[in-house]
This record gives structure tokens, C-alpha cells and sequence, in this order.
């Protein structure tokens, strides 16, 4: 098959085109998900560069990935306007003529068609393509991919998309084709262990010990531990030829990880949060609602994010100013006198007048205050209440103090909410 | 002064150095911080690259990076361990040995002793400096920075250390120095021109003209169209020397720029969405509630993404059954069965009811398909109604298709929803 290249590819360079990648305020993040599915493949990525758009500049930078690697992804500058030059400076350089190409320019104009749009005369040059280029159909744009050949390196050069939505599924079209090999069997596995609730410290002391048992053992597996906002994740990673005995030596070591880490994982196949409650609340045949304040929406907006939440997502009432807590929700003014809207028992009463409200199983209540502004020495920026109301009088409230500013504040929150659900859900009160 | 380069710097080209840079989960951010100080005394950043510590590759990057560039700024790689190799292959391609250098070892020493710690041999390494180079000190740990020229391009390249911690204050030491030389005062200034409500080739299409005529006025200003999900950003750039004038020819530029786009534009400082809203908002002492159904809470949770958002958001009903938009908002049930819950009338009715029950100026209601189910012919997923209910009978409809999955369909959805919000606010209607 002409298409397919050779399974020897090892190494690979990632140039991503965009001047605004150059500024101070953006960065390429899709080189990272090329990495990782390149890695998949057994292919390693042994440079990456940024270009801006100047065609001279370009031209540059892609003549030194072309001698310096294999396999070159460029990605960005596909668009249809004035600075988008990928496709002609990689004509140039690989002293290729652009044909117009008849059937991508039709493909063009039904997707704007299909949109009640006439094609705009700036879009026709995207149908140009570099003579002898691979087309890649671009189903979630109008840009296409295109393979080419440097006749003398024999490098393939494969220029993508900025988008990520767009560059996501070409790339994975282009791996599935087999357009850049298989690299002998071998494959990248690998696992990410999700876990809220604990700091990254605490969560690495208590795999410590199995990283060593890992690295010693046939296969052998790596791990990496990876912080972001309310979530410490662990990715294991193996090089293996043989699937199953891959996968069953991940499993094992998945295993070994929830003997240690117990309830503090809530994943082991890349769920969120969002959707492992989900699953949770369907499996049980439960439905949930929120009364939110300080989150404003965050957690029914999460909750929503997950296909099928209708399901089990009753509503939400974002009662963001105390005149709403009363009259929406019917909380009783002295309440908010007496103990303040951030308080425990206006949780409390948030989250169980909401479940009647709603008529939902279950009912979170979130109170707190996000900042900038609103702290106070005994309730400071960060203090947040979260109260759970289920079945049978099951009642659980949490008082936090979550460090950072307004929106990690508000998504800190939302995380503690759901994984109090979580946790009522895994271990249901019984009476 | 010997130390002091000449003004004439313009571009610089930044080389990260470090293997892990080249995984799927780590991305170099020095560049960001380093590209936003050199922004400041009017340098360029022109390309970046990302290189394996492996001394073959390493060397190559720094020599293509040297040749393109009159500037070049190398993080990490400066460690005492055997993967550290920054040091000794910069030297190298410049040919210039490596002396050790003794004021520089007892400083390092000092800082193991003052830990109580005596320092190990590996550490000698760092005191070992490349013949005529100026060394930069880290008051935060023991890798020092090294100022170099190449003799032949006349490039001047600067290693700095990977941690952050160390980086930073180095390189804010480097500019005190005037090491990089002020560009004869010259600045680069800055403008982010946002817009929503139309695709990136219209907006291109309108802006058009303009680029030409700027691109041959002095001060020169240069123009990138960022494209993202609902929204089509222009960021206007200029090099100057005057801050009066540079910021004049800039404030020219984006009134011509509203002249061609007009209400497109929603901000020209870099304010969200969410933020142009609540301070129109608050300028004019109105408030707003929300009822949601295909956004879940998302407009909510944006509204209240704004500091001081309490002061005009008076809360939101996330009705995402059918159920919940008869009890909470009193919608009849006639209404739902006539015309469907994603209608035009159900959307009003959302907004209108809404509006009353949350006592506020304005309020949105909006409801429609998020997908990835619930599509049919007649309604497809991405299908939207949106309504704004105001003062004085106004009532505005919207009906739209956004194209799509789940989670783009709800921003989008909340995008168009804020802007209907936004045009009310800045044409009040008058009765």
C-alpha cells in the first residue's frame, strides 16, 4: 500500500505555527496530545519547536525538522486567511506545486451549505493542495490534513490543524490508517488512577513503596504523579509487545494501588468526577439535586456536562443572594441571622428544602464565600459549607477552608460536593 | 561597558532544555514568563524549541537557535547530575573550554555549609564556567546563569536554570543588568480586540481593509485573528520606543476597528464576556436571573466567575426536567405539551416567569437539545431557544443551531445568551 510507512519510524518532531504562540498569554498544548498517542505507537517525540507564521521564518523552522527528524507534525496555519501560510511555505520548500482540488473544494462548500452559508472566497484556497499530498478529511472543519514526502530525506510531514477539536480526530484517523506505522508491536500502555481529597505528598507516600516493587518487576512500570486543582492523579506507564500480558500487568498493579489508596480513588479508566456520581446515580436508580451559592451554578453545570445526566439531575437553584435563599428556597430568615448565610445549619437547611423542593433522593447545599471580597476573621476568603440530605434522615455536613483565589475556590468546592456524593453513594447509610 | 549588549536586540529565540518536556504531561511555561519580560524592553520572541537533554540533539538546537536568532535564552540543563548537559555542550559549539572558576565554587560551597551540609562532588561540576563567560548568580540555588557570545554570528546566548523559583528572579537580574540592553526604551504594546456573534472569516473579511492601511503606517501595527469556541479575538501588536505615542496609534487602530465591526466588539481591554455584562450591569444598577435548562448552570456559574458578581446576579433556576420547569417556575403544562420543551414559548415563558420570581431587572431563559441524544428531524441536537426578559414588556427571542458537541453546544449557548444580555444593555429599549 502506498500510504502506509514504514513501521521503523522511532522519532518524530513537533512543529506548531501560530504567532500568537509566541506571545507571553499562549502555549501549545496539542503537542502534548500528539505526544501521548505517538508514544501509543512506540514513537518518540525528540524535539518540538513554536514558528510564527512569517513565511521566511517558517520555512526555517520546518527545513530543520525535515533534517532532523523522520516524521515532522506541523500543526496550525490550515485556516483560510491571510496568515495562515503552512500549506504554501511547505509547498515551497518541498518544491511542490498547489493544484486546486475538485472534490475537497465540494466538500467545502456543503459544509457551508449545510450551514444555510455561501463559501466565502478566502475559503477556496484551502481546496489547494500540495501536488501528490495525501488528503486528510477534516470532519469538524474545513482545513484538511495532507501527508507529503521530502523526496530527498524521505521524511513525512504531516500538517494539522490548530484546532484541537479538529486535530484531535484527523490524528487519530491518521494512526488508524497506519499512515505512520506500527513500530514492530511494541505499544506505550498505560493507566490514570484518579483521586480527590488528599495532597499530593500524602497520596505519593502511600504509593512510595509500590513504584519501587514496580520498577523492579518484568514488565516494568513507571509512574508519574500529576497535581491539578482538587485531583491528584497517578499515571502508570508500560512498554510492552504483548497486549494481554500489558493489560493484565496494569490491572494487577491497579489493584495494588486500591489496597493502598482505597476510597481516595474514585477512577481507574479516566472518568471524572461528574461521571462516576453519574454512574453511581444510575446504577442506583437515585436522582440529585443542588442549592448552590458560593459555586453559582459550577456543580449542576458540571453534573450537566456528563451525556444522560438528565437521567438523574433533578435541578439546580443557584441562590446566590440571601433575599433568593428565602424566597426560592424558603429558609427561614432568623436562620440567616443567627448563624450567618456561610454557616453549617443554612447548608444544612439549603440542601434538605431542596431535596423536598426538587423531589430528588438526594440534595447537596453549598455555601461560601469565593472572594475577592466578603471574608471576615472568623470566616475568611475559602470557608466553605457543604451539606448532603439523602433518604432516611441521612445528613452530612462538611466545613472547609480552600486556599487560592475566586475560581479555584468555586471548583475546589464543586470537587468537595460531588465527592461527598460519591462517598454517601459507595457506602449507602442504612438506618 | 563591557557587560551591556548593544540596543539594537529585537528577537530572541528561547530553547527549553529537559527530556521530561517532551512527555505527554509536562510543557515548558518558563518560555511564558521570559517571553512576557523580554515583551517589556521591546524584544521578540521569534521561535521556541524544545530540546532532550541528549548532547547530539541539544547541540544541534543551540546551533540552529543561534543561527536564526541574535538572542538566545536556554532553560535548564544546568544541574549537577549526568543528564545535565546544558553547560558543557553550549561550550563546546563555541568552542571555548570549560575553567573552573573559584569565586564561584566557594559560593556554592558556602550554601551546602550554611545547610550544615558539606557539598558533593557533583556539584564541582556547576562551579566550571566556559572561558569569558559572565556569570549570573542564583541567590535561590547552585546552578549559576552564564552569559556567552559566539564570536562568529555575534549572538549572544544565556543559560538559566529550569525550576522557576531560581529562574525568575535570575532573569529579572539579567534585565537590571541592561545584560539585554533596553532596545533604545523600545516596548511592545499590546491590544485584545474580542467579538462574538460571527465566524472568523466574516470577521477577517470586515477587519481586512484595515490591515493593510496599519501595516504600512508608522508606528507599524501587526494583527493575528485568534479563533476560539464562540468567540473571534484580534490582537493588535506594536514595537515603539514612546508610550504616549504607541499607545495613541493603538487606541487609533481599535476605533477604527469598531467603526468596521461595531457590536461585534465586546471588549477591547481583555474583559470577558461575563465581566463586559456585569459592568454594564452594575453601571446601570440592573440586575439578573437566570433559568436554564440545555446549560445546566454553566451562564450561572460564568456570571458568577466575575468578582462583586453579587451585586447584580440575583440567581438561577437550572430547570433541567420537565418536572422542575412546572414546580419551580410555575411553566404550565400546556404550554410544554403544545409546543415541546425546546420552543420558542417555553423559553419566553422561562425567562418571563423567571424574572418575576427572582425579582430582577432582566432575565434569561434557555432551553434546548445538548446532545449527544433527545435530537429529531424537527429539532436537532444543537437546537437552542434562547429569551430575554426586561423592563417595560421587553421580551427578545432567539432561536439557533450550534454546531457540535455536548460541552461546545452549552458554551455556545451561554456565549449567545450573555451577548443577547450584552446588545439589550448597550441599546435599552425604550417603550
Amino acid at each position: 500500500m502506498p500510504l502506509a510507512m514504514s513501521s521503523s519510524v522511532k522519532h518524530a518532531v513537533i512543529v506548531a505555527v501560530g504567532t500568537e504562540l509566541l506571545t507571553p498569554h499562549k502555549i501549545d498544548t496539542n503537542s502534548l496530545f500528539l505526544t501521548e498517542r505517538l508514544n501509543n505507537i512506540g514513537v518518540e517525540v525528540i524535539q518540538k519547536l513554536v514558528s510564527t507564521d512569517e513565511p521566511e521564518a517558517l520555512a526555517r523552522a520546518l527545513e530543520y525538522a525535515i533534517a532532523n527528524s523522520e516524521l515532522v507534525l506541523v500543526t496550525g496555519g490550515l485556516g483560510p486567511t491571510d496568515d495562515d501560510r503552512t500549506r504554501d511555505v511547505t509547498a515551497d520548500i518541498l518544491r511542490l506545486p498547489l493544484v486546486p482540488d475538485a472534490s475537497l473544494l465540494g466538500l467545502i462548500e456543503e459544509r457551508f451549505a449545510s450551514r444555510g452559508l455561501a463559501m466565502p472566497k478566502a475559503n477556496r484556497r484551502q481546496a489547494e493542495v500540495p501536488r501528490g499530498a495525501v488528503v486528510i478529511d477534516n470532519p469538524r472543519g474545513t482545513a484538511p490534513g495532507l501527508l507529503l514526502t521530502d523526496d530527498k530525506s524521505k521524511t513525512k510531514i504531516i500538517l494539522l490543524p490548530g484546532p484541537p477539536r479538529e486535530l484531535k480526530p484527523m490524528f487519530e484517523s491518521v494512526i488508524m490508517r497506519g499512515l505512520i506505522g506500527d513500530a514492530g508491536g511494541a505499544h506505550v500502555y498505560r493507566r490514570v488512577v484518579r483521586t480527590t481529597g488528599q495532597t499530593e505528598s500524602h497520596v505519593d507516600e502511600l504509593a512510595q513503596p509500590l513504584y519501587r516493587v514496580w520498577s523492579t518487576r518484568v514488565p516494568t512500570i513507571s509512574t508519574t504523579v500529576l497535581a491539578s486543582l482538587g485531583q491528584i492523579d497517578l499515571h502508570l506507564t508500560l512498554v510492552g509487545a504483548d497486549r494481554v500480558v500489558s493489560n493484565a500487568a496494569l490491572d494487577v498493579a491497579v489493584d495494588e494501588l486500591k489496597v493502598k489508596l482505597g476510597s481516595l480513588i474514585y477512577s481507574a479508566d479516566g472518568e471524572t468526577l461528574p461521571e462516576v456520581v453519574g454512574a453511581l446515580l444510575v446504577g442506583n436508580n437515585l436522582t440529585v439535586g443542588v442549592a448552590e451559592s458560593c459555586t453559582g451554578g459550577l456543580i449542576a453545570s458540571r453534573l450537566t456536562d456528563v451525556p444522560g445526566s438528565s437521567a438523574y439531575f433533578q435541578g439546580g437553584l443557584t441562590t446566590y443572594s440571601n433575599d433568593t435563599k428565602v424566597s426560592v428556597l424558603g429558609i427561614e430568615e432568623e436562620l440567616l441571622r443567627q448563624h450567618g448565610a456561610v454557616s453549617e445549619p443554612v447548608a444544612k437547611a439549603m440542601a434538605t428544602k431542596t431535596r423536598l423542593l426538587l423531589d430528588s433522593d438526594y440534595a447537596l447545599g453549598v455555601t461560601g464565600i469565593a472572594g475577592p471580597g466578603g471574608g471576615a476573621p472568623d470566616k475568611p476568603v475559602g470557608t466553605v459549607c457543604l451539606a448532603l440530605a439523602g433518604p432516611d434522615e441521612f445528613l452530612k455536613v462538611r466545613r472547609l477552608s480552600l486556599p487560592g483565589e475566586r475560581e479555584r475556590v468555586k471548583f475546589q468546592a464543586s470537587q468537595n460536593a460531588l465527592d461527598l456524593l460519591r462517598r454517601a453513594l459507595i457506602r449507602p447509610a442504612r438506618p
